[in-house]
């Protein structure tokens, strides 16, 4: 396996079963000579799975493990039992330098948690976070934005860490040389918003340009998480989950308005037939299994979250991700930038320096 | 007009001008023979606009005034130069007791500005409020959501005063005896969020009820906006601000993306012309100009803030909700039940009572 990318794959924990990982993982491996995978799971369960799909049967290796992690566990009861579930194992294989990355379908809060305890921070990150990416106008269809819920508070700091993790995320996704970055306010002019968030932004704009190759734009506002202004939202944690699963309710809203409206009457159950390519297309766009997976940011080794209702296609953008974030020592580089930032004992000085 | 409900309508300052202003009030006045006008605006422009509508000539009083606030003028500019706009007009109006309520499409930040400056806070309250109608899937079609921009910050009392605020205005839109009340948190466990806003929950379960009529259920979420779990969301003003501003971005983002996908091609184009009735029912439910206009909550008097791109519709709306806030002495009703709270210093004792 020693020239492929290896991908450490939690295989429990989504909310449809090992089945439907591994038809993603099928996907991937179709298109992807280069990967290989190493299968956190049942063992009988996985070796069952396996027969059905010729193009993983060289590529992967099985590690059992019956334990999971439940969706609704607390990520406090998860520390205390960690020790053997397909999570921790999964983790446990990058840390130890087996996988190059590691990829799980479950609870976002105990993945955090875990990951933490497992890869630890990188060196010099004071706050890991967790970034998304979030359908859009702009030219790539994206935007990223984080922090999503790793951490409740955020000082200006932390948030020049997040733009310049949050820039090396865009250069990764969208193949940007110089993404731009925004700082979420209640308005773009610099005299709006709290105390806190007007110094933080002053921060950044100040000392970003160490980490090289991001444009500063200040603030921004909720309507341009889906605009083409900028490509890097950067929030605190409780700000950016509330934004996400307010986007999240709405976009859920509009699809179940829509489909009523479409069988409200025989002629709009035949519109909706003939118009079924289209709205197809609309609701993959929007659909928030495909976008919601989430990567963490600051660590010292690299972990895709997939997201719980994942399908095979959803997986397989996971596991797609997860092969560029390992081919390119994405971890490493995100680190690398971070220490390009003044340290923090001088970051004050810096940030008072005008 | 002394039996008659006065409005006292700044018909400047809205993206459309005042012809479609009083588009809006001749529809409200063909509805309501109790109600009556007090028109802030150009004298010459209204005295001609008012001669094509007769249902509005006997209803309506004229006074001059070509001053206007403009919609990117900031809160700072306007309060120096407010003097004789229309919009302080038809606050002055409601401040000598000439009409029971203001409406006006103008700028939001300047017309909380003018009616904190001119209104004043009711007594008893420490920090007043914008709220919005929301469109959900509860049995009512909305929820109520404050703040969303009038303070950027609220500490664990000013969460209660939103609260019973709150719940006064969902008994006045929904007519339900008994509002449900959340507040937004990035998960609904106790255990979620900041300090502060569990404190705050803490504190508002404790003394709310004293303000009576309301049933406080705890944190919600970001999804739960759009949801049927409670009437009342409570955040701080910026979290309430990039909630809204996200929706509306996400909302019109949808929209956008609909429109192009039924232009694509013949057969969706076909499809379209054929949905046409259903596809504008949904667009009516999700449009940000038909639920974005808010209330002003804690003024002692009311003012009813109109969406700035509102059509004759949604003035025609504004209306009919300041006809009801004014019929039913709204502000004096809001301003009684946060009077039932336990007083400002005894509030830290009965939170940490227990």
């Amino acid at each position: 396996m020693s020239d492929k990318t290896v991908i450490s794959v939690d295989t429990a924990g989504g909310d449809k079963g090992p089945a439907v990982v591994l038809s993603g993982l099928a996907q991937s491996a179709k298109k992807n000579p280069d990967i290989a995978f190493i299968l956190h799971g049942d063992e009988a369960e996985l070796t069952k799975l396996l027969r059905r799909r010729k193009v993983l049967r060289d590529v992967c290796e099985i590690r059992h493990s019956d334990k999971v992690v439940a969706m609704d566990d607390k990520p406090s009861v998860v520390l205390r039992r960690s020790a053997g579930t397909t999570m921790m194992n999964a983790l446990d294989c990058v840390a130890k330098g087996e996988a190059d990355v590691a990829v799980s379908c479950g609870n976002t809060g105990a993945l955090m948690a875990l990951s933490m305890l497992k890869l630890r921070k990188a060196p010099g990150v004071d706050r890991p976070a967790i970034a998304v990416l979030w359908p859009s106008t702009s030219a790539h269809g994206y935007n990223i934005v984080l922090d999503v819920g790793a951490d409740v508070r955020a000082d200006d700091r932390t948030m020049a860490e997040f733009a310049v993790m949050g820039a090396e995320y865009a250069r990764l996704s969208f193949d940007i040389a110089r993404p731009r970055v925004g700082i979420l306010n209640v308005g773009s002019e610099e005299s709006k918003g709290r105390v806190e968030i007007r110094r933080a932004s002053e921060l950044v704009a100040k000392i970003t340009p160490a980490a090289g190759d991001l444009e500063y734009l200040g603030f921004v506002e909720g309507a341009d998480i889906v605009g083409d202004k900028v490509d890097v939202i950067v929030t605190d944690g409780f700000t950016g989950n509330i934004a996400l699963k307010t986007a999240e309710g709405t976009a859920t809203f509009i699809s179940d308005s829509l489909r009523a409206a479409f069988t409200k009457s025989i002629m709009s159950r035949f519109a909706a037939a003939i118009a079924y390519t289209s709205l197809r297309r609309l609701q993959k766009r929007i659909d928030p299994r495909r976008v919601n997976g989430g990567v963490f940011l600051g660590l010292d080794g690299a972990v895709v979250k997939s997201h719980g209702s994942a399908d095979a296609t959803g997986v397989s953008a996971a596991v797609k991700l997860a092969f560029r974030m390992g081919k390119t020592n994405f971890a490493k580089r995100v680190a690398e930038r971070v220490a390009l930032l003044p340290e923090k004992r001088q970051t004050h000085e810096a940030g008072e320096g005008t």
